[in-house]
């Protein structure tokens, strides 16, 4: 039976729920006699290496709650795709520290590095458990149905849909928002759940999934502008064009050597001058981009998601002390109305490296809108939304 | 005593909570039997002058209760700051009509339509009644100790001050939020009430009271960087040089000739800019611009700036059925610990046309943040907020 000390990290983009799945592994590891030391790494692998860790059993229960309900990540994070020798740089240290059991926070980078290990370890014959507990407000991890931080940010970006759409119903114009999502339009789909009445917005919703062409994205708001004498656009910052070139960026790399898409106005600013020259001079158009505030807002939480994040925790840390299997915890649908789940482990090689996309039956044929099958998937995540009421 | 019918409408940006003056208004108006109808303007003066009103006796309390916590504008809104021609139209729907009450829902320049109206009745002999109801997230009326709609945007920035700073910690980087305020930094120096502890962000506040300096600004921020290993700063849109022109727009100007400030990424992109040139090539530099969330978002409400909102549209129905004298109404500041707070009415005069700005003793010395006189004011309005937990 395996025993020793346990590690945890978080890695990759902040959500609003990663520290309930934290705060759920180290309540769990506290009840478990095979986990002997809990040791969170700060800002994940890269304290990992440097042995940069704090001792998670000695916080209050009051402590760890307040910490579970803060977005972002408390133990630090990190943005590290790790080549072999940082991987092993990790192992020697788990070895040095006796530990055992290893949590890795993250999305599909993550689950690749815990992947990594478990070879390195298996190949050593050391006795070891890594679990890779999912996390993305992209919602691309395989395998599973859905990922823990999504409906959080979902939840925020249908919530800022339903007050903008307000905010563009008393002083028409173009409205264009900006949403995450690199890869993978989930997020940006998601402001269709901000629409209760006929006529409300997102009028258009383009995603990466689908090649954005510029002449169709112009004659798409002019005709909704000629129909509602307004329009409000979703669109995910990952668009991109016919050859898979992004349609604006601000031409810096991000430490992967992708470009830099968040943290800056580059496409929204792009697309509203578009807009202007496919409406009459003084049309008012306007951009924002919702940026990091989508995966970071504290109390715009999903019930669903603060639940499902702190599950997979426990889950990840009552397998391994149970089981000693490595793996990635993913989550089952097992009804949406009423609104059921159940966890299971899937192999790592399963989750790791590739990410997922939008299916195609979510999305319409014109490429500018989501279909009702995406309401019914997405819809019981983030949860009941206030009724916008109206007059006029 | 005067009778007849009334007039409301909505102008300008709209707030989280105008619609609860609105429904406070109409509520209180169906009360009073010197209201014999209830007229909604749809888009304020550009609805009266089209004669295009609704009839807000029917609808059921529900409806309006629903309307009142819904954000944006109910009856539309409108960027219109008329001359004496459309104030004229304005008077003759009103004669035509026989309207003796006319409530406007706005800030300064709404003051200011009032108040050319009621001097027009005045010149006529026209028995009339007009009360300008206070609406504004730049919190800049003369007057009133401050002003419905500011606080929920207030708590809005605070939230998300809160949130991306710990999103800040987790992952280290210089990161600049552009916060609404043309003229007037209330809303971006609400950004202080997210420090909740030592090292907490926001590190930097610039107002648009205070000469931006961009060597300053580049020195403060490599200094809070050597500091923190990090830096969160908050910016208003409105920030100017020492000649009082703006750092950065999008040369685009909106419907009252303004350069337009909102809606556009441009103001952070070249801060990003700026702050590159003052760190090591490669420092992870992000920019968002808050942009219409702020004043839009459902459900981020502070409690006392939504009883208030209510109040002053019960108050001013209750203050024109009863005196049947013309004003706007105010807030007074009874009490910060614990707070309380009255109405009174002040002539339009003293509220219309020109607008106010931060004190000076609200800002440091230096021009990069703010006091604690400031946090003394505005933290009442916003009301308690959540408390970060934190491990490192």
């Amino acid at each position: 039976m395996l025993k020793g000390n346990m590690v945890i990290g978080q890695s990759g983009g902040p959500t609003a729920v990663i520290n309930q799945s934290l705060v759920g592994a180290v309540l769990a590891a506290r009840e478990q006699e095979a986990i002997t030391g809990i040791l969170g790494a700060k800002h994940g692998l890269a304290g990992i290496m440097a042995e940069d860790f704090i001792d998670l059993t000695t916080q209050s229960v009051e402590q760890l709650e307040e910490v579970a309900t803060t977005p972002a990540a408390a133990l630090g994070s990190v943005r590290l795709k790790p080549g072999k020798a940082e991987c092993e740089k990790v192992f020697e240290v788990f070895k040095k520290h006796d530990v055992r059991f290893f949590f890795y926070i993250g999305g599909n980078d993550s689950a690749e590095t815990a992947h990594i290990i478990a070879e390195m370890a298996k190949s050593e014959n050391y006795d070891f458990c890594t679990m890779h507990i999912p996390k993305t407000i992209d919602n691309d991890l395989r395998v599973t149905d859905h990922c823990p931080g999504f409906a959080s940010a979902a939840r925020f970006v249908a919530l800022a849909f339903m007050g903008d759409d307000r905010d563009n119903k008393a002083l028409s114009g173009v409205k264009i928002n900006v949403v995450m999502g690199r890869d993978a339009g989930f997020l940006t789909a998601a402001s269709a759940l901000a629409r209760q009445a006929d006529g409300d917005g997102p009028h258009l919703i383009y995603l990466p999934e689908t090649t954005f062409n510029v002449a169709q994205f112009k004659a798409d708001v002019a005709a909704q502008v000629e129909k509602h004498g307004r329009c409000v656009v979703a669109v995910s910052e990952g668009i991109v064009d016919a050859d898979g070139h992004p349609i604006a960026t601000s031409g810096e790399k991000d430490s992967h050597g992708n470009l830099q898409l968040s943290g800056t106005g580059a496409l929204g600013d792009t697309l509203s001058a578009l807009v202007k020259e496919a409406l009459p001079a003084g049309a008012r158009v306007r951009a924002d981009t919702f940026g990091y505030l989508q995966r970071s807002f504290p109390t715009i939480v999903s019930d669903v998601d603060a639940k499902e994040a702190r599950d997979v925790g426990t889950y990840a840390v009552d397998h391994a002390a149970s089981m000693g299997e490595n793996g990635s915890v993913a989550i089952k649908r097992e009804s949406s109305k009423p609104y059921t789940s159940s966890y299971f482990v899937t192999p790592l090689s399963t989750v790791a490296r590739e990410a997922t996309s939008m299916k195609a039956e979510y999305i319409n044929e014109k490429g500018n809108d989501v279909t009702q099958a995406w309401l019914d998937y997405v819809a019981p995540l983030v949860g009941d939304l206030p009724k916008m009421g109206r007059l006029i």
